[in-house]
């Protein structure tokens, strides 16, 4: 009997992701039927089970690699010394991220990270997922921002855990303004972050 | 035949929305049915669809209400002459939104919001909505951003609808994270915004 390769299986398995991604993002994760994502990427029900159990590990699956890509594309950039500036970080992250998973466009990914967002009240596993997920960028935007307080770019008197959750809210309100509005592009976010960045406003009472 | 109060016909459709908003933001507007609303709010299927056709007219009010809020606070802080710094605009409506709306938590308050945003690609009607709504807090921001530039605390060279966005954008962050961990006070976020402001940054090349 023949075997069936590795680059094979992985490259059905993908194929399954991306159809499965593409219904959830347009239908949201309820609306989608495993029928739907069947007609979606033109398997059998016997091809596409023998990857994923259903549509929750449809889900986990996929945000799982979206997480590993945005993990990635953080720690290369954030390694180096010193690091970007955050309107620079947040843009390179964002644009790897789109490029990385694969997406037909930006706003098909920002939908569908909504609808993991969505799901995760609901779904413990996943929603353990997510907040793993997200510990691990928080705590690697508090080193960032700890490293612009030693170079003196960032006020020392700011809590660096808070500076990092409005950096990481940023990424994330870029990415639902992009789900809901599909009209914003990276460049413009960098721009008005870097504008923020650069106000002059006194120090807080 | 006695007529029943205006009074009592709006508290009975606030009932039934504050119930249907806690079954949302707990389970999901997708796993939720019109009986666990029933049950959450303890009256008759005829009691209830009086006032609402069904759960997307529900999803509906509930975002018209929030939306009302937001905008009623927005204004209310974006009328002062100067107005606030972005992170006391943002604070302050953040807080006005979590008071005026009356959610249990503010953590219940941003799942309610992430199921309406998950909402808008399947749902028409809300997306029109949600899209209505956001387009006038950007005309808000944008003048509010040209403004700033006016008094000189921020540089002219940003397009203010960037900066608009970028600043919305870290209210719905803000939000996101607070569905997803329910563990960040906007306190927190206001501090690391007005240590993003106060950066000390070259001008982009």
């Amino acid at each position: 009997m023949a075997r069936v390769s590795q680059e094979h299986l992985d490259a059905r398995r993908r194929q399954i992701m991306v159809g499965a991604r593409r219904c959830f993002a347009r239908n949201g994760f309820h609306a989608t039927s495993m029928q739907d994502v069947l007609k979606e990427v033109g398997l059998s029900a016997g091809a596409v089970y023998r990857y994923f159990s259903g549509k929750d590990a449809l889900i986990e699956a996929i945000a799982d690699e979206a997480f590993a890509v945005l993990r990635d594309a953080f720690d290369e950039a954030a390694r180096q010394s010193p690091p970007p500036l955050p309107d620079e970080l947040l843009a390179y992250v964002l644009r790897k991220c789109f490029a990385g998973t694969g997406f037909e466009t930006e706003q098909e990914f920002g939908q569908l990270v909504l609808q993991v967002w969505g799901e995760t009240a609901r779904n413990e596993a996943l929603g353990a997922r997510v907040f793993a997920a997200v510990s691990v960028m928080r705590a690697g935007w508090t080193a960032v921002v700890k490293e612009y307080q030693r170079q003196g770019i960032m006020p020392a008197d700011v809590e660096p855990e808070y500076a990092a959750r409005t950096l990481m809210g940023c990424a994330m309100g870029f990415i639902a303004q992009q789900a809901l509005f599909g009209d914003l592009e990276v460049g413009q976010m960098q721009q008005g972050l870097r504008g923020v960045m650069r106000m002059e406003v006194p120090n807080p009472s």
